[in-house]
C-alpha cells in the first residue's frame, strides 16, 4: 500500500459546510488534496476513477458555492462522486468503495442525505432535478428543505433521449434549474453521434486561452426578466459564448463552454447563477477525464474503471484469468461468423468495450454501430436492420436491455423480427451492485410470443448460442450470459446450431431432478457432488431454452422424480414461472409434485463479489444441496390437509 | 349509411403504380377523392380520423414521387395511413378498418409488402427507417429490394427521446435518409414541451404566403458532396428556410416549412430530394389535423378518434354508456383527494384526456403535468417528484409505461420512492389491437422488490385503490384497471384505503377456489352462475394485489379446495406465476392441488371487441366454466404415474 497524500485542508473537513471560510485560494489547494485522496483511494479499492478525477473541481466549487444537502445536486449516473463522498462526510469510510458492506461506487439515498437522488444507469439526473424543482416551488415537504436543483450530466449522457425529454420538458415549465453540462468528450467509450459532434463545434471553435474571459463576460450577462436589454445581453452571450443555440432553441439560458478545472472560472460562474438565474440555465464545463492522474490521462479509457493499482507506477493489479471471459468468447465468436456471412451486423450502446464487441468494431467497422446511449433507438435500429435483410445482434447489458423494452415487445417482437439480442451481465454483477444487476430479461422476454430465449451455462454453450442465433431467422432470439470469466471447460473449434426448444441431460440420477437455466449449472454440479456423500444422486439438466420450453424433458423429469427443482439467475416470473405454468396446465401437480422454483429474492442485493451476493441471494451449491435436502426431507410439512 | 362519393379517378388506382402516368392537377383531383373516400369510410367504421386528413396531400405526393414498396415509407403512430392503405392496394377492405378479420388501424407488415415496419406506438421511425438505409448500403437482401428510407414523423412524436436517439444516430451516420417532420401542432393532446415551441417559432417566422416560393427556392439549394458552393448554398437557404438550425446542428439538412397541402410545394420538393439527396434530409411540412372535412377541423382533437358518424354533420354514433368509465372513475377520484391533499400531483405522457387527468388538469393545472411523449422522463419525474415530498400519480397506459421500464427499476423501486402508477388500459383493448395491449405490466412490476401492484375487480374497487395509493407513502404502488366502461355497481359516497396485500372473499364455495386479480372477476360470477346448474358452487375471491400476495388467503384457498385457479388480464409471469411460486415454496404441490393459472395466451391478438379478443384468449366465463369442469373431472388425466 502507498503511503497515505497529505491532506491538511481536507483533513478539516467533515461536511461542505466547513468550506464556507474557506478563501478561493484554500478552495484550489483543497481540489488537489482532493484528487490526491480519490487517486488513493480508488488504489486500495477499485472503481471509477477517471470520472471523479475529471471533477475535483466542479465538486469543490459546487460545495463551496452551493448549499448540500438544502440544495439537490443531482450526479448523473454518479460513478463520478468519490470525490463529492469525501467532501460530504464520508471520507472515512471511502476505502470501503464496491466492496461488501462499505460505501456504495454511485450515490444512494439511504447512503447520504447529500445523495438526493440515487444513480447508476445514465441521463436520469434532468429529470429527476426538475422534478425536485417542481416539488420545491409547489411546496413539498423535503427531510433535507428545498433549494436549488442542479443536474451535472455528461457529453455521453445527452445522447440519450431521456435527457432530451427531460430538458424539453424543464424548457417548458421554465422553472429555476441548473444543468451543467460535464463535456469531457468520453462517456465509458469515445462518445458518438451529431450531439457529440455538435459539443465539439461549440468548443473547436472557443480558443481556450479566450475561457476565462467568455466565462468572465457571460456571468454579467444572463437574462433576468424584466432587465432591460436583456435579450440584447443575451445575443451577445451567444456571440460571446461561441454556440449553445440548440440548448437554447431548447428554452435553456446557455453559458459556456468554461473551463471545468479553473476555480477562477467555475466559481465566479457557479456564483452569479445562483444568485441571478430565474428559468433552467445549461452551464457548459469543459474537462478532462482522468484529470491531473498521468497514469488515468494517458489511457484509452482515461481510467474509467480500475482494478486496484500502484499509485506511482499506475499500474494495475487484475487477477489471472483462467478462462475467457463470456464477454470475449461472445466477441470472438461473432466475429468468425461475420467473416463467413455479410449479413451479421452489431448494434451497441455506447459499451463497444464492455459487450465485446470492440473486436467486431475493428474487423468489421461498417458492420458495427455504437448509437451512443440509446437503447430505445438501438433497439428499433436493429428491428430495421433485420426487416432490410441483416442478421443484427443488438448487444447491451441485461439492466440497460432494460431501456429498450418498449421497443423490443413493439417493433420486434409484434413483428416478428430476427433480431438477435446479446444479454451480457445477466444475473448478480458484484461490485457495480443492485443497480446493475441483470434479474429481469428472462421474465420480461419469456413471455412475448415468438421469443427464443436462451442462457448459456458455460462458455461452450455460449458459443453455441451464438451460432445458433445466427442461424435462426424466425423472428427474435435472445441469449443471456453473465459478467466475468468462464468455467474453463474446452471450448469447441466450430459453435452447433442448437435445436430450438430443446435442452440437454447432464446426469442421470433418481428421487431429484434439477433443472438449470444458466450458469448455475456449475452450482448444481458442486450441489451433487455433496449430495453424492449423502446418497442423494440428482437428476441434473441445463434447460438451455426458457422459450420454447422443453416440455417432453420437463415432463419426464417431473414423471420420473418425486422432486424438480428449477434454478436460474433471475427474478421470480422467469424460468421457473414458465415451468410451473407448463406443469400446472399438464395437470402434474393434481396428485402431488415436490416442485420448488430457485430464483433471485425478492430483494434488491447490495454490492459484494458476485459469490457473495449468490449467497446472499441464495443461489449457491449449498442453497441448493440445503434445497434439495429440505424438498426430499421435509415433505411433509407446511402441505394442504 | 351515406352514399359513397364519387371517385373516378381513384377508382383507377389498384396500387402506387397506376398513379405514375398521372398530370400534377389530375393527383389534385386524386387527393380530393381520397379525402372523400377516407371520411366516407371512417364514417361506417370509426377510427383516427383526423390525422389522415392531414396527410392526404402528402400520402398523393409520396406515392406519386417514391416507388413503394421498394422505397420504404415508415409512417411513425401509423394511425394517419388510411389514405395510405386507400391508395395501396387495401381500398377494398377499407371499410373493414380496426375490426375483427379487417384491416389494421395502423400499418403492419404482415398485411401488405407497403407497410414495411408496422407502428402504433409513437417516434420509432426514425429508428426503422435508418436501419433500413443501413441494411440497403450493406447490401441486406430484402422481398421489396431496396430504395429510400423515409421516415413521416408528427411534432408530437418529436418529443419522444427516441426520436431525438435516432437523428442523433442518423445525423453521425450520414446516410441517405428522408425524414418528414409533419407538424401539425397536435398529437393527441395540444403538444407540449420545448420543442413544440421551436416549431412554433419555426413557422411563426416564415409568413405562410412566401412558402411557395422559399420551397421552390430551397430545393435548388439541397446540398451535394463536391458541389462547389455547396456551403454557401447551405448557408442561404438556412436563412431562407427561417430556421431548422437545431435539426442542423443534428447533421440534418432542413427543408422547409412548406405547406403539406399545396401539392405544387410537396411535389417539387420530393422530387428534389429524391433526385440529390445525399445524407440525412429534414422536410419541415405544416399540415392540419382533420383539414379538409369541417366537423374535424372544428374539433378540439381535430377529430382524432372517432365513432362512426353521419358524413353530412359530423355527429358521431355514440353507444349510450351505462356505468361509469374506469377512466373518469379514476380521474374523479384524484380531483377530490386533490381538493383535500396539495401534496398530490399528476404527470401524464401526451394523453390527459386519454387518462381522465384532463378534469385534474382543469381544476389544479399547476400541479398537471403533461410531458409529451416521453414516458422515460415522465417516470423519472414523477420520482423527483417523490423525493421532493409531493404524491405524484404516474398515469399513464400500460402499453406505454413500457417505454419507461428501466425508469421504474432505476429510480422508482431502488429508491423506493412513493410514486403512484395509475395504469389505464390495462388487459386487452379492442380495436387497437396487439399493439395497445395491456398484457405485461403485472408481470414487470409484480417482480419489483418493495412494489406494491393492484389491480381494480370493478369502478368501486378501482376508487379504494386511488385512495389507498394515495395514502401509501412506503415505497412504489400501482394499480391496473382496463379500458371502458365500469360494471355498474354501486359507487361509495367516499374511497377506503384497503389494507396492503388482503384480498376479499366474494363467496364460499367447495371443490374448487377461482381467485382473480382484475376485472375478470365479473366473467367468474357469470361462470359460477353456469357452474351452479350443475350443482358446482366455486369459492371466489378477489385477490386485489398481486404483490404482496395475500399469503393467508391463498393458503386457505388451497388447504380447504380441491381445486385452486387463479386469473388475470395479463400474460404468465405476472399474478399467476407469483402464486405458484408461493404454493411450490410452501410445499403445498408435495401432496397435490389441482392448480391452474388463467392467463393470456402466447399469441399477440389482433383487434376485435374486447370481448372477441377475451374469447380468443380462452378468459370469458365460458372459458372458467370450462376450465373448473376440466380441472375437476379430468383430475387424473397428464399427471405423474
Amino acid at each position: 500500500m502507498s503511503s497515505l497524500p497529505k491532506t491538511p485542508l481536507l483533513d478539516k473537513i467533515q461536511s461542505p459546510a466547513d468550506m464556507s471560510h474557506l478563501s478561493d485560494g484554500e478552495l484550489r489547494r483543497l481540489a488537489d488534496e482532493l484528487r490526491a485522496e480519490t487517486i488513493s483511494a480508488v488504489s486500495e479499492t477499485g472503481g471509477h476513477l477517471g470520472a471523479g478525477l475529471g471533477v475535483v473541481e466542479l465538486t469543490v466549487a459546487l460545495h463551496a458555492v452551493f448549499d448540500a444537502p438544502r440544495d439537490k445536486i443531482i450526479w448523473d449516473v454518479s460513478h463520478q462522486t468519490y470525490p463529492h463522498k469525501i467532501l460530504t462526510g464520508r471520507r472515512d469510510r471511502i476505502r470501503t468503495l464496491r466492496m461488501k458492506g462499505g460505501l456504495s461506487g454511485f450515490t444512494k439515498r439511504s447512503e447520504s442525505p447529500y445523495d438526493p437522488f440515487g444513480a447508476a444507469h445514465s441521463s436520469t439526473s434532468i429529470s429527476a432535478a426538475l422534478g425536485f424543482a417542481v416539488a420545491r416551488d409547489l411546496g413539498g415537504a423535503c427531510d433535507t428543505g428545498h433549494g436549488d436543483a442542479i443536474a451535472v450530466i455528461g457529453d455521453g449522457a445527452m445522447s440519450a433521449g431521456m435527457a432530451y425529454e427531460a430538458m424539453n420538458n424543464a424548457g417548458h415549465l421554465k422553472k429555476r434549474l441548473i444543468v451543467i453540462l460535464n463535456d469531457n468528450e468520453m462517456s465509458i467509450a469515445p462518445p458518438v453521434g451529431a450531439m457529440s459532434s455538435y459539443l465539439s463545434r461549440l468548443y473547436a471553435e472557443a480558443p481556450f486561452h479566450d475561457l476565462k474571459a467568455a466565462a468572465k463576460g457571460a456571468v454579467s450577462f444572463l437574462p433576468e426578466p424584466f432587465r432591460e436589454g436583456a435579450k440584447r445581453a443575451k445575443e451577445m452571450l451567444k456571440g460571446m459564448a461561441v454556440g449553445g443555440t440548440l440548448f437554447e432553441e431548447l428554452g435553456f439560458s446557455y453559458i459556456g463552454p468554461i473551463d471545468g478545472h479553473d476555480l477562477d472560472q467555475l466559481l465566479p460562474v457557479l456564483r452569479t447563477v445562483k444568485a441571478r438565474a430565474s428559468g433552467p440555465v445549461l452551464i457548459h464545463v469543459l474537462t478532462k477525464k482522468g484529470k491531473g492522474y498521468a497514469p488515468a490521462e494517458e489511457a484509452m479509457d482515461k481510467g474509467h474503471a480500475t482494478a486496484k493499482f500502484n499509485v506511482l507506477t499506475g499500474e494495475q493489479k487484475k487477477a489471472v484469468s483462467n478462462a475467457p471471459s463470456y464477454t470475449s468468447v461472445f466477441g470472438k465468436t461473432l466475429v468468425e461468423l461475420a467473416a463467413e456471412d455479410p449479413r451479421i451486423c452489431a448494434v451497441t450502446a455506447a459499451m463497444p468495450d464492455g459487450t465485446g464487441l470492440n473486436l467486431f468494431a475493428e474487423r468489421f467497422p461498417s458492420r458495427c454501430f455504437d448509437v451512443g446511449i440509446a437503447e430505445q433507438h438501438g433497439v428499433t435500429f436493429a428491428a430495421g436492420l433485420a426487416a432490410g435483410g441483416l442478421r443484427p445482434f443488438c448487444t447491451m447489458y441485461s439492466t440497460f436491455l432494460q431501456r429498450g423494452y418498449d421497443q423490443i415487445v413493439h417493433d420486434v417482437a409484434i413483428q416478428r423480427l430476427p433480431v438477435r439480442f446479446a444479454i451480457d451481465r445477466a444475473g448478480l454483477v458484484g461490485a457495480d451492485g443492485a443497480t446493475h444487476a441483470g434479474s429481469y430479461d428472462i421474465a420480461y422476454l419469456a413471455n412475448l410470443p415468438g421469443f427464443v430465449v436462451m442462457a448459456a451455462a458455460d462458455e461452450a454453450e455460449l458459443k453455441h448460442m451464438v451460432v445458433t442465433a445466427a442461424a435462426h431467422d424466425d423472428g427474435p432470439i435472445a441469449f443471456r450470459y453473465p459478467r466475468g470469466e468462464g468455467v474453463g471447460v474446452e471450448m469447441p473449434e466450430r459453435g452447433e446450431v442448437l435445436e430450438i426448444g430443446k435442452g440437454r441431460m447432464i446426469q442421470e440420477g433418481s428421487r431429484v431432478a434439477i433443472l438449470s437455466f444458466g450458469t448455475r449449472l456449475g452450482e448444481v454440479r458442486r450441489a451433487a457432488e455433496a449430495l453424492a456423500a449423502r446418497g442423494i444422486t440428482p437428476t441434473i439438466a441445463d434447460a438451455r431454452f426458457a422459450k420454447p420450453l422443453d416440455r417432453d424433458l420437463i415432463l419426464k423429469l417431473a414423471r420420473d422424480h418425486e422432486a424438480l427443482i428449477t434454478i436460474e439467475e433471475g427474478a421470480v416470473g422467469g424460468f421457473g414461472s414458465h415451468v410451473a405454468q407448463l406443469l400446472a396446465e399438464e395437470g402434474v401437480f393434481d396428485t402431488g409434485l415436490k416442485f420448488r422454483s430457485m430464483v433471485l429474492p425478492d430483494i434488491f442485493i447490495d454490492q459484494a463479489s458476485p459469490a457473495d451476493m449468490y449467497a446472499t441471494a441464495g443461489l449457491n451449491a449449498e442453497d441448493i444441496e440445503a434445497k434439495v435436502l429440505d424438498t426430499l426431507g421435509v415433505a411433509q410439512m407446511g402441505k394442504r390437509a
